[in-house]
C-alpha cells in the first residue's frame, strides 16, 4: 500500500498580492486534504509571486511577507487544515547585506525560501542554494544563497526539499540530500515556459530520478507575469524514469499521487543537512487514486495557449476591463485580436480600423472580416483628416510623412484608452521589432504586445493552426484566409509591401535566429549559407534598433532568447555585427 | 629620487568601438611616454567600453576583443611605444560556460580582465575576482570570476594589479596581494558617478592605503554611456592617506606622478598569486614632476557637469548632429535647453514653442526669452489646428483631451526629427516621472532625458546655480528668472498648476527620496513626519507609474537610486506601499 499521498498545487500568484496568493494556497490545501493528501507543495515564491525583483531589497516588503507566512500557518489551522503539511515559497529576511554596496543602492538582504507549515505554525524553513543570474533571472542580484539543506521526515519517510535551480546544477545539492537517505526529492519551482522547454525540463527531472534511483516530485507555478509565463506541467517521476503523475499546462490544478518511497534509515546526516520531523496527521485508510497524467498538446497549441494566458493574465492582473487594438486587415493584428478574444472574450476586445488614403480596399474588408469572425466591438476611424494638418503645417515628406500616419493611429488608440480605460495592445511581431521595421510612438504604442516574441513565419503558422483548430471543432476560423495569404504591407505609401525593404521573411527569420537567438556573429551567420550583403544589412538593422526595442511594451516570452530583460545590450554602442 | 613614474589615463571609450578605443589608448600611451612614464594604466574595459552587458556572451565579440588586444600591443611597439608598460582593460574568452543554462540563453563565458602590454606583446593578463551584481552592475550575469591574483615586477618594484570591485570588498584580495610584498596597489576602474560618490570613493581609497600603509593608484574612465556617467577623478594616495595626484573630473586626462614604492622583497608567494616580470625600458634621468592635483568643484557644479557630459556623449557617440526639444517657458525645458547648449553648442539645439489655446502669454514670452538667451535655433508651432480634428472626430474630453495636446506636440517633435535627423530630448524631471505626472507618448517622447534623475527641487537649484555661474563670469544667465519663480504648470487646461494635483514639491521630493531612494515602506515614510494620506497617495502613484517609467528614455544617472536598470520592479504587481 502506498505510504504517502502527495499533492502538487499549481497556483497562479500575482506579485505582491500577499492576501490573494494566500487565498490560492488555502484553496489548494483544502482540495489536497479533500483528496486525502498528507503533504501539499506549492511553487517557488507561491506566497509573493515570482519574480519579486528589487522588492526583495525592501525591508518593509520582507517583513510583510514574513507576517503573511505566519498568518497563513495560523489560518490553515483555524480552517481545519492544520494537520496537513503545506509547503509554501516566499522570501525571508531582512538579513545582513551580502555585499558592501558601493553606490548606496540596496543589495541582497533576502533569501529565496520554502517553509513547511503545519499545526498552525511554521515548522521549518530552507533557502535556495544556487541563484540563477542569466537569461530572465536576476536572483544573484536580489537574494543571498542558502547554506544548509533540509530533509523533512513525514510518516517515517525522509523528503528532501529543494528549490528550482538546485535541481539543475550538476554537482549541486541533489546528490548530497539523497546520499543522506531521502526517499523523495521534492522540488518547488518558478520555471518559465519557452517553446522548447519540454525538451529540457522533463528530461532533466527524469535524469535526476534515474541517476539517483529515487522519486522526484516537481511543482511549478502557472500564469503570466509581465513577459514571463509559467506553464505548470508539474510532474512526478519514479526511479525508473516513469511518469507517475503530470498536471496540465496553463491551469491552476492540484495534482495528487500515491507514492511508496523508501523508508528513512536514520543515517548520520552529513554537515550542512538538517532533518526536521513533521508530525503526520491521523491517517485513515483511503482508496487508491486513479493516475492523473495529463498529455501535452502539440507545439503550436502549446504556443497559442502561452500567448493567450500571457495576454489574459496581463489584462486581469493589472485590472483592465477591456483591450483596444488597431485592425489593419493584416495578419499580425488579426492574430492579436484572435489571441485577445480567446483570452478575455470578444466582447471585451475593441478593434479599430484606421484607413488612410493609401489603404487598399482589402485592408478595410479584411479588417471588417476579422472583427466579424471574432465578434469584437468594431469601429472605423479614418485618419486622413487627422494627418493632413500635420503634413501641411510641418511640410512633412518621405519617412516623416509615413510615420505621422502611424502616429496619428497611436493617438486614436491612446485617446480611446484614455476615454474608456482600455489596455492598448500593440501588434508588432518579433521579426519586425528585431529590425526596427515599426514606427516608434506609432504602431509600437501600447501596454502589451501579444506577439512580440513570435517571428513572422511563426505568426502565419499559428494563424493556420488556429483556423484548423476551429474547423476541427466545427467552428469558423477567426483569421481571414486573405490576411494569411496576401503579401504583408505597412501601407504607409502607395503600393508599399514589406519586401520592398526587407529580405523574404523565411530568410530574415533564419538570420535573426542565428544572430540574436544563437548569438552568432555576422561572419558565422554567413557561414550558414546566407548572402553576405543581406546578413550585413540585417545585423546593422538589429544593432541600430536596440533603443526602439528597449522602449517596447511587455509581451509574452516564448523563446529561449526574447527581447526585454533577458537580452541586455547597451544603447550607445558602435554597431559591429559581432 | 622617485623610482617609478606612473601615468593614469582617463579615456572615454564607446562600447564596441574597438578601433576608436584603441586609438584613445595609443594617444594616452604617447602622452605618458612623452611625460617620461614607466607604466601607464587605463580604466576597466578601456578597450571595449563599459558595460558591455550581454555582448560578453557573444563568442564573436570576445574573439574580436582578443584580436584587438594583440593588435594594440603590436601597434604600440610599431609606433615606438613598446618599451612602455601599458595596462588595458578588456573581456577575455570564450571560456567554458560557468553554468548549466536552463533556457538555452547565453550564460557567462567571459572574464573581466586587465592585460599588461609591452614589447609588442601581451605580457600577462589577470581577471577580476569579485563581480558586482547590484544597482547598475550586472557582472555576475555576464562574467566568470577570476581565481588568481597578479603582481607585476617593474624596475624592481612589485605592483599588485586589481580591478574595481576587488578594492571595495572587505576581506577581498587587497590584503593578500599586499601581504605578498607589493609596494603599489594599482586599481583600474569603471566607477560610475553618483551625486555623493565623492563621500564614498575617496575615503575608501584612502582607507585601503592607510590600513595597509601602501600606495594606491586608482584610475577611472570618463564620459557618458547611456545612463551611466564616469567622472574620472583618478587619484593616487600614499600610505599616510595624503593625495599625491588627482585628475580632473569629466575630461580625458593623463595624470602623471612620481612614486617611490618599497622595493620588492622576493618573498615566497602564497598560492593563487602570480608574479610576472615586466622588463623596464632604458630609463634616462628625468626632471621631477610638479604635483598634478585637481580640485573638485562644488556639488552643484559637479552635477551640472555630469548632466552636460551625459548629454554630450549620448549625442556624439550615437552620431546625432543636433537635438530638438519643446520649449514651454517652464523651468524643466529651460534647464534642458541650457544643458544641451553647454553640451553641444546652442547652434546645434532646436527649440520649438508649441502653444495651445490654454498656453499663457508668459509661456510664449518665457520660451522666446530662453531661446534668445541660449542662442538656440527657434521656431513656433501652434497646436490648436492639429489637436482640434482629433477632439472633434473622437469626441475627446477630460484627460483624453489633455493628453492629445501633449501627444500632438510629440508628433511635431518626432516629425522634425524624422525630417532633419535631430535627437529628441524629453524634458521630464525625476519627480514627475516618479509619480507618473506626464503623458506617455506625449511629453515623455524622446531618445534622451537630461534631467530624468533630477528631482524638481534640484532642478530649481541647478537653474539658480547656472545663472549665478554665468553672472560670476560676467555673462547673462541662460534661464529666465520668470521660469524659475512662476508656479509650475502643464497648461493642459485653463488655469492648471501642478499643485492642483500634487503635494508641494518640497514635500513630494522628501517622500520620494524616502520611498524610492531609501527603500522605506509607506509606514516608515509616515514615521518620518509626513502626512499619512499624502504618503498613501504618493506611494500609490509611484507603484502605478512603474510601466510608464520603464518605457522612458535613457538619461544620466546621478543618484544612488535612479530609474531604469538599477531599480528593477515587476510591472504586473499589486501596489502595496511596501
Amino acid at each position: 500500500m502506498p505510504r504517502l499521498r502527495l499533492a502538487l498545487a499549481q497556483t497562479n500568484p500575482l506579485v505582491g498580492d500577499l492576501a490573494g496568493n494566500a487565498d490560492q494556497i488555502v484553496r489548494a490545501a483544502r482540495a489536497a486534504r479533500d483528496a486525502g493528501a498528507d503533504l501539499v507543495a506549492s511553487g517557488e515564491m507561491s506566497l509573493t509571486g515570482y519574480p519579486i525583483e528589487d522588492l526583495a531589497s525592501r525591508p518593509s516588503f520582507l517583513e510583510a511577507s514574513h507576517r503573511a507566512v505566519v498568518a497563513l500557518a495560523e489560518r490553515l489551522e483555524a480552517e481545519g487544515l492544520g494537520d496537513l503539511a503545506v509547503v509554501v515559497g516566499h522570501p525571508d529576511g531582512p538579513f545582513e547585506p551580502r555585499l558592501l554596496d558601493t553606490s548606496n543602492a540596496p543589495t541582497a538582504i533576502a533569501k529565496n525560501c520554502a517553509s513547511v507549515l503545519q499545526g498552525g505554525r511554521v515548522v521549518t524553513t530552507t533557502a535556495k542554494y544556487h541563484l540563477p543570474n542569466y537569461s530572465v533571472f536576476d536572483e544573484y542580484r536580489v537574494f543571498i544563497p542558502g547554506d544548509e539543506l533540509l530533509v523533512i521526515r513525514i510518516k517515517g519517510i525522509d523528503v528532501a526539499l529543494i528549490i528550482c535551480e538546485d535541481l539543475w546544477r550538476d554537482g549541486g545539492p541533489v546528490g548530497r540530500v539523497l546520499d543522506a537517505g531521502a526517499g523523495l526529492l521534492l522540488v518547488i519551482n518558478a520555471s518559465p515556459f519557452v517553446a522548447d522547454k519540454d525538451e529540457v525540463r522533463l528530461p532533466l527531472v527524469t535524469r535526476r530520478a534515474t541517476e539517483n534511483d529515487t522519486l522526484v516530485a516537481y511543482v511549478n507555478l502557472v500564469g503570466g507575469q509581465d513577459d514571463l509565463l509559467f506553464d505548470g506541467d508539474s510532474v512526478v517521476v519514479d526511479g525508473s524514469g516513469a511518469i507517475l503523475a503530470r498536471a496540465p499546462q496553463w491551469r491552476e490544478h492540484v495534482l495528487t499521487v500515491d507514492l511508496d518511497p523508501q523508508a528513512s534509515e536514520n543515517r548520520e546526516l552529513p554537515a550542512g543537512i538538517r532533518r526536521v520531523d513533521v508530525s503526520a496527521r491521523a491517517f485513515g485508510l483511503y482508496n487508491a487514486l486513479a493516475p492523473d497524467i495529463a498529455e501535452l498538446p502539440d507545439d503550436r497549441e502549446q504556443l497559442w495557449n502561452a500567448l493567450v494566458v500571457g495576454t489574459r493574465d496581463y489584462v486581469e492582473k493589472n485590472g483592465f476591463g477591456s483591450v483596444v487594438l488597431g485592425l489593419s486587415g493584416g495578419i499580425d493584428s488579426a492574430v492579436c485580436a484572435a489571441i485577445a478574444a480567446d483570452a478575455i472574450g470578444g466582447d471585451r476586445v475593441y478593434g479599430v480600423s484606421m484607413p488612410s488614403q493609401w489603404s487598399s480596399d482589402h485592408s478595410r474588408s479584411d479588417a471588417d472580416d476579422v472583427a466579424e469572425r471574432i465578434g469584437v466591438r468594431y469601429s472605423v476611424e479614418p485618419i486622413a483628416d487627422l494627418v493632413e494638418p500635420f503634413e501641411r503645417q510641418l511640410h512633412l515628406t518621405g519617412l516623416a510623412a509615413e510615420n505621422v500616419q502611424a502616429r496619428a493611429r497611436a493617438l486614436i488608440l491612446m485617446g480611446l484608452s484614455n476615454l474608456d480605460g482600455h489596455l492598448v495592445l500593440t501588434t508588432g511581431n518579433k521579426t519586425e521589432l528585431s529590425v526596427g521595421y515599426s514606427t516608434i510612438y506609432g504602431d509600437s504604442v501600447g501596454g502589451f504586445a501579444p506577439i512580440k516574441d513570435v517571428p513572422k513565419t511563426m505568426v502565419w503558422e499559428l494563424a493556420r493552426w488556429r483556423n484548423e483548430f476551429a474547423e476541427s471543432r466545427g467552428e469558423r476560423g477567426p483569421i481571414p484566409e486573405n490576411s494569411i495569404t496576401k503579401p504583408p504591407s505597412a501601407e504607409l505609401r502607395p503600393g508599399q509591401v514589406d519586401q520592398d525593404t526587407l529580405p523574404p521573411y523565411e530568410i530574415l527569420d533564419g538570420i535573426l535566429d542565428a544572430y540574436i537567438t544563437k548569438a552568432l556573429g555576422a561572419a558565422d551567420v554567413v557561414a550558414l549559407g546566407y548572402d553576405a550583403d543581406v546578413v550585413a544589412e540585417v545585423t546593422k538593422l538589429v544593432d541600430r534598433s536596440e533603443w526602439k526595442r528597449r522602449q517596447g511594451a511587455i509581451g509574452p516570452k516564448i523563446s529561449g532568447m526574447a527581447f526585454g530583460r533577458d537580452r541586455r545590450l547597451p544603447i550607445t554602442y558602435r554597431p559591429t555585427g559581432l
